[in-house]
Parts: C-alpha cells; structure tokens; sequence
C-alpha cells in the first residue's frame, strides 16, 4: 500500500494544532491584545511543516509516539515569530502573510514587535513544562534547549536574516545567497531533524543521517520558496508574490535561472533521501514523503 | 566593620561583564552587523543590578560561589534586549539610552530588531552549555528554563510592556499602574532573586522569603525610576527626562505626587528588608544594602 502523506500529516498537524492551543494564553487572558495577537499569527494557516518534522525524524530514529509534540510545538512558536518579524516595517515590510493581514498591519507595530518577542519566549517556557522536561536526562534535555538557541540565534535564523536584510539592492554572488538560504530557513529545518533524533535517543550514526537529510532539504524547501515566488499563483501561495524581485532580493532562480534551480531542487531531495537510506525503510517513509512533497509545494 | 556595597557591586560587576564578553560572538564573527550592535547595546553602561541581585540571591541562600553567573548573564541579556526593543519608534521612540544613541539609531530598526531577538535567544543558549546545565539536577535546570521564560513573557515583563504601550494617553488608574510596574520591571527583577534562591537549592521559606524580598525591591525600584524622570539631572541619569511626562505615561508622580512616592518607596524597601529577616544576617548584608542603595540611587 502506498504512504499516504496527506493524511499522515493532517493527523500530525492536529496534534500540533491542539498543543499550540494548549500552550497559548486565551485571547480573552489580561493583557488581551497581545494574546489576541500571537494567536492570530499562530492560527493563521501554517503548514506545521517544522514541527511535522520533528515527529518524522523522532519516527525515523525509532520513537513513534508524541513524545517529541512539546519541542514540535516550541519550533512552530519560533518560526511564527520569525515571520512576524520578518513582515515589519523596517524588515520585509510585508503587509499579507498567508492570505491575510500580516500581524502589524492588524494589531499595529508595536503589539507585532511584543507578539514576535512574546512568541520567542513562550517557546522555552513550552519545553520547560513538565512532564517533557523531566523525560529526558539532565543532559538531553540542555542539549534541546542548546539546539533550539543555537539553531535560532545569530549563529543561524537571526544570522541568515541579517545578511538578507544587508543584501536587498546590492551585488551579491553564490556564496552570499548560499548563506543566507542556509541560515534565515535552513538552519531552523535542519535543528528539527536534529531534535526529534535527539529526543528519540538516536545513536550518532542516525542522528548524522537526519542532520545531513535536514541540511539539503532545508535548503530545498527555501529554492522552492525562491521558485514559488517567480511562477506561484498569488492566491495559493497567500502572499505578495513577485517581492523578492520588487525588494532587490537575490534568490536562486534570478541567479541561477529557473531551469537551472528546478535542477539543483530535485538533486538536494535525491540527495536528502539518499542520506536516510541507512535507516530501516518503513521508519523513513514519512520523511521522504516530506521530500517528494517539497519539490512539488504549490503554496 | 560596615559593609561596602561599592565594592562588591564592583567586582560582581567584573565578574558579569567577563561572562557577558565570553558569550557574545566577538563583533568581528560573520555577520558582523548583528554582533556589533549586540555588543554596543551590552556593553553601554548596564548597572548589571539584576545580574548582581542573582548573585546576592544565591549568596543569601548559602551560595557564595560564581555558580549563579550563566543565569546572572543570561538575565543581563534578556534585560537589554527589552530596552533595545522599547526604544524602538514604534515603541517608546528613545534617541538616548545611557547616554549613548540607542541601539535602532546607531544600526538602524532592522538590525535593532534583529539584535534584540538575538539577545533575547542567547540567554536560553548561554544556560544551557555545560558545565552549568549539568551542574543541577534535571529538574532544576528545567525550572530555571522555566522561571525565566515564565518572567519574561505575556505573564511577565512583555505583559508588563504591552500594557505600558496601550495605556499611553489613557486615563488609567493606580491598578493599571501596579500592573505596569509589577509586571514591566518587577516580574523580572522579583525572577533574579528567585533564580539565586533555586540556584543555590533554597528550601522553600528562604525561597519564599527572596520572592517577597525580590516583589518588593523591584516595585521600589520601578518607582524610583518614576521619580528620577521628574527630578534627575540628565546627564546623571543618561537618558532623555521628562520623556514620561511627554509620552502621556502615568507614573506614581503623576498619579500620588512626589512626597507621597518617595513615602511609598520608602516603605517598600523596609518591607523587602523585613521579609529577610529569617535569613542569616551575615549572608543578606548585600541584599539589604542594595534595598538602600535602590532609595538613594541617581541613575
């Protein structure tokens, strides 16, 4: 019987959805407007593709069940605070994300900038809660919260979003995109293969196969995002297209070509499943599903 | 012979600024931009008093050790990347802080931005390398993740900052406040003495006594604050003055008039010097001399 992708990560992203309903503040919860706030950014239509992640790579080195749900939640609680920020005014200045008003466009900017600050933190303190943290030993469990920092701060997210933001309207070559493409979107991808290999107690081996796997797809889903921006449709996409090119933003097929990005899409998804081809093949089905699906995302 | 808070301040100082410039990526490291700013804003002047407050914490609880130095840092970087964040124009709209150009005038809103969520996730990271977060057991490690998180986010300090923003040039009343302040500066400051306390395996009535303590002296702190706006030099306080008045910001001057805020401080220190009292005195010596020190300070 062939895997059917669709609705394993339906079932996935509800457990997600539940557990981010879980973690966030009511709406109505004093000071309302910053809940209200995160809440909307939270809600408003994401794929859950990192924390679905996390679930497969936790599958993949053996552990099938939710255990690693608490630290799925967190990276989902990163990434959308990631993109509130980024939608800023004095960032990306993006006034749609995912069909709808972008955080400061609806609740202003000073509300988005705490909503993105309150996001970020809510993060660490979603992990932290019993009875997640006291699984692990000591030790796993400081390395999670060391994954998830490093993944995100300069040394990653924070650092690929600073040379994106000093690169708009300049020459840059190869290298620099490079970069930027593998901190700003691959850097988070790659820590959640990493952590759901780290919560499943993956031996070195397996958790090399998922870091190798998370690089080269991390770096796939952002060409495909590059791609999408050039010949997507604005409504299936669900926001402004064609911004990387009005912004000055360097991008893979505007430096490469579109023939030549869709070929080197495809070599990084052979190459990602390639890397998983030590684990035991049912374990793995999920994530090169995930794959398959990444170089044919239409939103 | 009495107490010389000057000196201890001073070499818990050296101390911190040592842990800071160890965990910060030298300004130098790849993209430079980000480290620069992170480092302008660290190293502008801090008092380091919540860092310091840690540290007397653990002291007062039995640990006279450097072992509370990684959180002290960490809750060193947490507060400056609030302040980086509410000088922001769409925030508190500083030009000043410390008697330098804030963080968004010198390096422009993005990076500004961008160097505040830096700040803010190299706390979680810098507490979770080893040898510190292996030094507690595993439920300890989580719970200092945990009150951290607990006291920076919408409970604690962005709570705080988002009630701030939305009661500018409102008509507000004493309640919203206590809110303010509890919440704005207090919850983090009432958090450090707290850590101290779990850092240094409190049982739970010294534990208890460092909250009330730590509630307390960050009120007092918070009102000071008030008052030095109205009646500081700005050259010793090293910010714009006057500028709570001009934001419409309800402060206790406004709100109880001057003579009555300095009874209130006043009060408030004796309090948080009483709630003490059950603790060796020997070991809170700083503590209570940083309660008089809070009374008397001048920026």
């Amino acid at each position: 019987m062939p895997f059917d992708l669709a609705s394993y990560m339906d079932e996935r992203r509800k457990w997600v959805d539940e557990a981010l309903d879980r973690c966030l503040p009511p709406s109505s919860a004093h000071p309302s407007a910053i809940h209200e706030a995160m809440r909307y950014s939270v809600f408003g239509g994401g794929k859950r593709l990192r924390p679905i992640l996390i679930l497969a790579a936790a599958e993949a080195a053996g552990c099938g069940d939710r255990r690693a749900l608490p630290v799925a939640t967190a990276m989902e609680l990163i990434h959308t605070y990631s993109l509130v920020h980024d939608d800023l005014p004095a960032m990306d200045d993006s006034d749609y994300r995912r069909g709808q008003l972008s955080c400061h466009k609806k609740f202003g900017e000073a509300i988005a900038i705490l909503a993105g600050d309150a996001l970020l933190t809510l993060a660490f303190s979603v992990v932290s809660l019993e009875p997640f943290a006291h699984s692990p030993d000591d030790r796993r469990f400081a390395w999670i919260i060391r994954e998830i920092a490093q993944a995100a701060g300069t040394e990653g997210m924070v650092g690929g979003q600073t040379v994106d933001i000093l690169s708009q309207n300049q020459e840059v070559d190869a290298s620099v995109l490079l970069y930027i493409h593998e901190h700003k979107t691959g850097a988070l991808i790659q820590a959640c293969l990493r952590l759901g290999g780290i919560i499943a107690e993956a031996d070195p081996s397996t958790l090399e196969a998922l870091t190798d796997y998370g690089k080269k797809i991390g770096l796939a889903f952002q060409i495909r995002d590059d791609i999408l921006d050039v010949e997507g449709e604005e409504k299936q996409v669900g926001k402004d297209l064609g911004r990387d090119e009005a912004k000055g933003k360097i991008t893979y097929p505007r430096l490469l070509g579109l023939d030549h990005s869709k070929r080197e899409l495809r070599r990084l998804v052979e190459e990602a499943t390639q890397a998983l081809s030590s684990l035991p093949e049912g374990r793995t089905q999920p994530l090169r599903a995930i794959g398959e699906h990444i170089i044919q995302r239409r939103n």
